[in-house]
């Protein structure tokens, strides 16, 4: 039941690693914490919890997220601002088929040029972590909401 | 004076459950937290920092924290919210009672239905937590808050 | 390229007893988290990103930061207010020229009284930290803020 502490450390790593990449604008980079096949998931609570299917984003494999990524430089329009992730202390169990679960609470501070900053998103991921050769990665990660009034569209990943 | 790596991975993993606990409305499992007479109390820094004995909410005994809950879920009425915590890095020292003091910052973000996230709760939780047969739980627990301001009552445990 | 756990945990706590110092408002006991002649900067991003120099804080040396904190306590006039940090998950690096560089994010939620909490400063450390006789302390503090528009002037450390 106990988790290894070198895992442990490597999945506290990921996390800091995916919030200092994200928030650092470094975008192009943001795939590569995931699986070749690894599946990304924006879904609100509400959704969530009663097991209905609809996301506000989702993304299967690497392909898709730097599709999306491309978009969000390049095509979508919107005005720049910055994320701040806060991530908690993560709760980790193994899981039977290999890899781990880890649940962890996140909120997402935004600062937009000229205005304070704000809340933008506050949730949970519920997260698929396996190893890999180069340590540990994303085979899954659900962004489960609780907010459903965000102050505008989400553009960069969460 | 150094912890035990176990016991603070313990403790650890005390706050990410409780947080998770709480925050996934699982309100019935919250008094197992406790040791059976464990102490629950909310205090504001302005009465905690003078050592007045005034808190808003005080709960002595799984008993009380279970009639509590029952309050929450039955007879309090109240507009549903979500809470999210976040909760930061813990500052662990030995007691010489036995046991470990646990000095650590959280957050809870509150989000109603159809409303955008705000600041619910903002303080310090000041615990002492005893090693029990199933692991660790708290002795006595409290949330010394910074905010005397909160959006509305507080109905669900911080 | 890996830590080593006790330093791992060194660096944790350190960051713990820095939030509680401040938060606790022991604002004297301060400049003891930096060595003799370390660095604290405080610098919006915009600036940061691109190399300027310009910072809204800089002090060099511990006899400065005691200056700086009779000037908060004594001579700058300002309503009083309280702090809560909240601080990540650490990325830590080792540095070629000795030490560790910590790459963590922040939020500090500030409290007025009879208002509600708000998000004060919000974005990362890029801290040098050193091991010294008594564990290890900043030899420099770079705190770089997302948030340009702040609720008030920066008055206690960040």
């Amino acid at each position: 039941m106990t988790i290894d502490p070198q895992i442990r450390q490597q999945i506290m790593d990921l996390y800091a690693a995916y919030a200092s990449c994200i928030d650092d604008g470094r975008f192009e980079e943001w795939p590569d914490f995931f699986t070749e096949g690894g599946w990304y998931r924006v879904v609100a609570r509400e959704n969530y919890d009663q097991g209905l299917p609809l996301s506000i984003l989702s993304l299967k494999g690497r392909g898709m997220m730097k599709d999306r990524i491309y978009g969000t430089q390049s095509t979508i329009f919107h005005a720049p601002y910055y994320q701040r992730h806060l991530i908690g202390l993560p709760l980790i169990t193994r899981r039977d088929e290999g890899g781990y679960l880890v649940d962890v609470n996140y909120t997402v501070i935004r600062t937009k040029r000229d205005f304070p900053a704000d809340i933008y998103s506050v949730g949970r991921y519920l997260d698929h972590i396996v190893e890999v050769e180069e340590g540990v990665k994303f085979e899954r990660k659900f962004c489960v909401f609780d907010n459903d009034i965000i102050p505008n569209s989400l553009i960069y990943p969460i």
